[in-house]
């Protein structure tokens, strides 16, 4: 994700976040603090899916934590409302995948998937991930109230 | 915790950090960045427990996640090798439920609980927290090699 990149991820991050089904980010964040919960630097990095020039989604991915925590990575997804249904995130997962295979992971964990983001869940399910556990309640969904948030998991096999 | 705590909390944290058997802090830090790892601002706080002028343990908590996930709180521990034995981690635990259920949280969340470290792990469930699931392989212990972590959970009834 270059500078240039950024408003037009910012426009559908922010109608995401605030649209309350998806992600636990701070709600009501301007664009340069927005940016700071989702560029990632080395070792981690941000990208973007783009077509004819326009972005279509983003995800940003890295280490799940640091130390000795570090072998296992994470990362998140934010797909433009306009682009859904078209395989955007399905191919932002892959290269998520495939990165973190590169870099050498031993494993992706997702520490907070939404278990009404149905698509969500579905999706991850078919690169392989599998669901460790759910923590009731743990997310306030704008239209559903108190759902789950379900860790995954994917082992990397080298 | 006070500026003047923080130099006796340093002194387990970096023992403990750099053991290798219950955190994944970055390896390695300083006092000053270490302190940019535990000292939690408000919403969250630190504390310290102190009998008799030395600082035994430290505990901090505050909101696991921010915006749609703020309901619901976490807190790591760190206990002076010192005072081991003595209950120092009940009372601090003991503390961070009681503090989590006057600021109104609706449950507690600790993200990543080393298998290994059954003294931990029984402590908690003591304290009515339960394993929601375990991320395999996910924390590389010094003694033991890649074990679990533990998402542990306890609901705050009203």
């Amino acid at each position: 994700m270059t500078d240039a990149d950024w408003p037009a991820v910012f426009a559908f991050w922010h109608e995401t976040v605030e649209a309350g089904e998806s992600y636990a980010f701070p709600l009501g964040l301007g664009s340069d603090e927005a940016r700071g919960w989702w560029d990632e630097r080395p070792p981690g990095a941000t990208v973007v899916l783009e077509e004819d020039g326009v972005v279509l989604g983003s995800a940003k991915m890295g280490p799940n934590r640091p130390g000795r925590g570090s072998h296992v990575g994470t990362a998140s997804f934010m797909v433009a409302p306009a682009a859904r249904g078209r395989g955007v995130g399905r191919r932002l997962g892959e290269h998520v995948v495939r990165w973190h295979r590169e870099q050498g992971y031993a494993a992706i964990q997702f520490n907070a998937v939404v278990e009404t983001n149905t698509a969500a869940v579905r999706l991850w399910r078919s690169l392989g991930f599998e669901v460790v556990g759910t923590v009731p309640e743990a997310f306030d969904s704008a239209a559903h109230g108190r759902v789950g948030l379900h860790v995954m998991h994917l082992r990397l096999e080298r």
